[in-house]
C-alpha cells in the first residue's frame, strides 16, 4: 500500500491581500517540496483571499484577481500537489472553494457543501452550493485523497460522499475562528467523523487576527482507527509534516510542535495577543497609547500590549483629574516601570474645567450628575486621541464585555480607540486572567493591589462600581445567561437571582445597545462577542 | 362569480414590540371588519415582531412569545379572515410566515419559500425554507384567495405554484426597505409576473423607520389584465382599502390615497424625515441637539429635525471657535431664526485651550496640524453629548456620505449622536436637496448663502474642503462607481477620471473603514448606503 507526505501550511494569510498571498503561497509549494519533501501541500480554506473577506466578494474586480491569481499558481505547481482555498466565480456564481493544482493546472476543484450562515458566518450572503457537485478525490502518490472544507465536517454526507468515491484520506481546509471551548467539540467531532468514515482526516485550520476574529491553528490529524493525535501548537505559524499510511489508514507526525497548554485561560490570553498584534501589524500600527488609570482592566490590557508589541512600543498615558486617588497614580506608575514601558502624565483638570466653563451659563442651576463624570472621560478620550493623532499609532481602549453589556461606559470617552482587547471578557474573567498572567510571570506583572481594590471609575469622590452595579460575580452571571445563553428573564429569575437585579440589569443592556453599535472591534473569545455575532437592532420594543 | 373587499394595514408595526403589535393588530381587525367591511384584512411580513428583528430570532423566549401572540389573535378573529405575518417556530427551526387566521384558529400558515440573504437582508440566518411546503391558498367570500411573501414574488415559482392551487388573486405583504428607483423597477415586476399568472396581486408594504431602514409603504395593487394601479402614498400609515372582483381579476379600489410626488428629492426626503422621526419617538427621544456650523450638512439637517419632530423641540448649538467666520454665526443664527429654532451658543475656546495646555509639555516643538483640528471637533462633540446628557434628547450628527466615504470627519468629534440623517447623501445630493427643500417651501428654509457659499470646516484659517478632497461633483462620481457600483480603480480611470486622483479617493475609503465602523446608523436611501449592507473588513490587503 502506498504513503503520502503531506505539508500543512498553518499559516496567516491576510484578508484582501489576494497578491502577497498568491506570493507567499507559491514560496510555501516550492518550500514543502523542495525542503520538507511532501507529495502533496495543503492550504487552508480560502487562503488565497483571506477569511472572511466579506463584501469584497461583492466586487468583480476582487474575483477577478482572484480567478488569475489561482491560474498564475496553478502554472508554476511542478513536483507537488499543492490544494489552495479560493473564491472561485462562475458567472453570477461564487463558490467557496479548493482547487486541487498539479502539472502545471487545474486539476480539480471542490466546492463546498455546507455553507454556515450563523454566529460570526455569513457564507449564504456570498457563496451558492453547486447541486450538480461531485465529491473531489485525487491520487496522490497512490494514495486515494478526498477533500471536504470547514462546515462539510460538521454534516455526515460531504465526509460519507468522499469515501464513497474512493477516498482513503480525506483532507479539511479550515477557517475556524478560536472560541473557548471549542477544541473539545472539534475533537469529539473528529472521532464522530471518524467512526463513519474509517479513513484519516487532516485537520487544517489557518492562525491569525481578522479585526474581531482570531483563527487559532491548532490542526489536528485523526486517524482511521479513531486516534486523534494532539493539536498543534496554537496562534502560532508554522509547517506541519506527516506521513499517511493508506494500509493503516493511521498518520505518522513528522514535524507537528504539539500543544503544550490547553488551559481556558492560556488560550484566551494567546487569542487576544494575537489578536491585538495582528490588528496592529496589518492595520500599519507599530505602537499603542492606552490610558492606564490604575484599574485592572488597563492594567491587564497594558501588559497584553506588551506581550503583542514589545514594550517599547506601548505608552500608557496618566490621566489624573481631581478625584484620581494617589494609589491610583502610583500603581500605574509601578506597573509601568515593572514592564519597562513609557508612562506619561496629562492632567485633564484643564480641558475639564474649559468644559465646565464654557457650559457654566447653560448649566447654571442643574444638578451635578453624570454629565460632569462622562466630560471628564471624554476629556481623556480626546487626550488619548490627540496622541496618537500627533505622533502616530494606535489607541487600545481598555473596556470590558461587563462594561460594554451594562453601557458603564462613556461612548466618545473610555470607548474611544480602535481596537479593545478585552472586550469579550467579562469583569470577573477580567480578574482570573489576571491573576493567571501573575502567576506564569513568577514576579507579578499587575501590581497585586491593582486585583485587590475595589473597581472604581474614579469620576466623582469616593465612587465605586457597586454603587452603580450588582456585584460583578451576580451581574457577570446574569449577562452569561442573557447573552452568552439567550436565557429569558422569566429563566433567569427561576435559577435564583433577584427579580428586580435581573430586570435592571436586562434593561442597561437593552438601552446600551447604540453605544455598542458604535465600538471599537475586540477579539473574540467566548461563544456569544458582542459585535458580528450579536446583532441586536437599536430601536427594539422587545421587553 | 366573487367580490371580495380587501383592507390592507399599510401601518408601522415596531421591531421587538410583540405584545404592542398584538393589541394593534387586534384593533386593526376590528375595525377592518366593522368599520371598513371587509372580508378580508391583510397585514405586512411579520408584523407581529416587526421587520428585522435581527437576533432576537435567537431568543427562545422572544419565538415562544409570538407563538403564543398569534394564538391569542386567532382566537379573536370571527366575522373576518385575517393573514397576519409572524415568526413562526417549529422544533429547532424558525420560518418566515403568514398565517391565516378565521373563527378562532389558524386556518392555513404559509412559509415563505425565497430568503433574502444579501444587501440588507440575511432572513437565512434565521429562517429555513420547508421543502414540504405547499402553496397556500383559501377561499373568502367565494374567492380562492393565494398567498406569498416578499421576496418570493422576484421569482416566478411561488406565484405560479399559488395560481396552479386555484388562486384567483393573491396577496404578497413585505417589509420591503426604501431605496431610491426601486418603485419603477417594483411595478415592473408586478407587471412580469402578472403578464405570467393572469391574476390580481394585492402588494402590501410595511411603513416607518427602524435604525437604518425606512420602510416606505408605497403599496400597490396589479389587475389581472396587466394594469398597475397608482401606488398609494408612501411614508404614512393608512388603511387601503379595495374591492377584487373574481371575475374580471380586476381591483376597484375604494380608499386608496394615490402617491402626489413620486420625484426623487420628495421621496428622498421624506425616507429622512420619516427615518429621523421614528429613530426618535421609538427611542424614546422628544427632542434632539445639533451643531449649527454655518454651512450645508448642519443646514439641511436642521431642517430635516423640524419637519421629523416641529421647531419646538429642536436645539441648534453654535460652537463658534477663532476660526469661526462672522458669516456662519449670522447664517447660523438666521436659519434658526428662519425656522423657529431656539439656538443657544456654546464657544469651544476654553475646552480647545484646556486640551492644548494640558498637552504643550508634550507637544512642545511638535508641528500644529490636524491633531489641534480634531481636538476643536472632539470639544464640539463633547459639548453637544454633554447638553444630551445635562438636559435629555439625542444628538444628531450632520455628516454626508461622502465624509464618510472618505473619512473627512472626525471620530468621537463631529461624527458623535445616535443618528445621521444625510450618512447615505453624498456631498452633492445634500446641495440638490436643499434646493429642493427651499424650492418647495417658497421662501427660503435654508438661507441661500448656506448654498452658495465654498464649504469649509473652519478648523484652521482660510480653510476650504477642496484644500483637502477633490471638487465634490468629481468626488461623489469617483465614489458612486466605486462604493455604488462596485466599479474597479481601472474602470474608474478608464471613464475618464484622473487616475492619481482616482488612487487618492480609493485609498481614503479604504483607510476610513475603522472610522465607518463606529459610526451612527442614517436612513438608507441609496442602493448601497454605508452599514449594514456594505460589510467591509477593517484589516483589509486589497488595494
Amino acid at each position: 500500500m502506498a504513503a503520502l507526505r503531506l505539508a500543512l501550511a498553518q499559516f496567516d494569510f491576510p484578508v484582501g491581500a489576494v497578491l502577497q498571498n498568491e506570493k507567499r503561497i507559491l514560496e510555501l509549494i516550492a518550500e514543502a517540496r523542495d525542503v520538507h519533501g511532501a507529495g502533496l501541500v495543503l492550504f487552508p480554506e480560502l487562503a488565497l483571499s483571506g477569511y472572511p473577506p466579506e463584501d469584497l466578494l461583492y466586487r468583480p474586480g476582487f474575483l477577478a484577481e482572484c480567478q488569475a491569481a489561482i491560474q498564475r499558481i496553478a502554472a508554476q505547481v511542478s513536483g507537488i500537489v499543492a490544494v489552495v482555498g479560493w473564491p472561485e466565480s462562475a458567472g453570477a456564481v461564487v463558490y467557496n472553494a479548493a482547487s486541487v493544482l498539479r502539472d502545471g493546472a487545474v486539476e480539480r476543484t471542490y466546492r463546498k457543501r455546507e455553507l454556515p450562515n450563523y454566529a460570526v458566518f455569513d457564507e449564504r450572503r456570498y457563496f451558492e452550493t453547486d447541486p450538480d457537485g461531485e465529491p473531489c478525490v485525487v491520487a496522490v502518490d497512490g494514495v486515494q485523497v478526498g477533500l471536504i472544507i470547514c462546515e462539510d465536517l460538521w454534516f455526515s454526507e460531504p465526509l460519507a460522499a468522499s469515501v464513497q468515491a474512493g477516498a482513503e484520506l480525506v483532507l479539511v481546509p479550515n477557517a475556524s475562528p478560536f472560541e473557548r471551548d471549542k477544541h473539545a467539540q472539534r475533537d469529539a467531532l473528529l472521532a464522530a467523523r471518524v467512526a463513519e468514515a474509517r479513513v484519516g482526516l487532516a485537520y487544517l485550520n489557518v492562525v491569525g487576527g481578522q479585526d474581531a476574529l482570531v483563527f487559532d491553528g491548532a490542526s489536528v490529524l485523526a486517524d482511521g482507527d479513531g486516534h486523534i493525535h494532539a493539536a498543534a501548537v496554537a496562534f502560532e505559524d508554522h509547517w506541519l509534516l506527516a506521513d499517511y499510511d493508506s494500509a493503516t489508514r493511521r498518520f505518522a507526525p513528522r514535524r507537528w510542535p504539539a500543544e503544550a497548554d490547553e488551559s481556558r485561560d492560556s488560550l484566551a490570553w494567546r487569542a487576544i495577543v494575537r489578536g491585538t498584534r495582528d490588528y496592529c501589524r496589518k492595520n500599519g500600527f507599530s505602537r499603542v497609547w492606552l490610558g492606564l488609570s490604575g484599574g485592572i482592566d488597563s492594567a491587564l490590557v497594558l501588559c497584553i500590549a506588551v506581550d503583542a508589541l514589545g514594550a517599547q512600543n506601548v505608552t500608557g498615558v496618566r490621566m489624573p483629574s481631581r478625584y484620581t486617588s494617589g494609589l491610583s497614580n502610583d500603581l500605574a506608575d509601578e506597573q509601568a516601570r515593572v514592564l519597562g514601558v513609557k508612562i506619561i502624565e496629562v492632567p485633564i483638570e484643564a480641558p475639564f474645567r474649559g468644559f465646565l466653563d464654557a457650559l457654566a451659563p447653560h448649566f447654571a442651576g442643574s444638578a451635578v450628575d453624570t454629565t460632569e463624570e462622562n466630560l471628564q472621560s471624554r476629556s481623556r478620550g480626546a487626550i488619548l486621541m490627540a496622541l496618537a493623532n500627533k505622533f502616530g499609532g494606535l489607541v487600545l481602549t481598555t473596556g470590558n464585555k461587563s462594561e460594554y453589556a451594562v453601557g458603564y461606559a462613556t461612548i466618545y470617552g473610555d470607548m474611544c480607540g480602535g481596537y479593545a482587547p478585552i472586550k469579550d471578557l467579562y469583569k470577573t474573567e477580567v480578574f482570573a486572567l489576571a491573576r493567571w498572567r501573575n502567576a506564569i510571570a513568577g514576579a507579578p506583572v499587575i501590581p497585586n493591589e491593582v486585583i485587590t481594590r475595589p473597581p472604581s471609575a474614579e469620576l466623582r469622590e469616593n465612587q465605586t462600581d457597586q454603587d452603580s452595579l450588582p456585584p460583578y460575580d451576580v451581574l457577570d452571571a446574569i449577562l452569561l445567561r442573557h447573552v452568552d445563553q439567550e436565557q429569558s428573564r422569566d429563566e433567569i429569575v427561576r435559577a435564583g437571582f433577584d427579580a428586580a437585579t435581573v430586570d435592571r440589569v436586562l434593561r442597561l443592556v437593552r438601552i446600551s445597545e447604540w453605544k455598542r453599535h458604535q465600538s471599537a472591534p475586540g477579539p473574540k473569545v467566548s461563544r456569544r462577542a458582542f459585535g458580528r455575532e450579536r446583532r441586536y437592532p437599536i430601536t427594539s420594543g422587545w421587553r
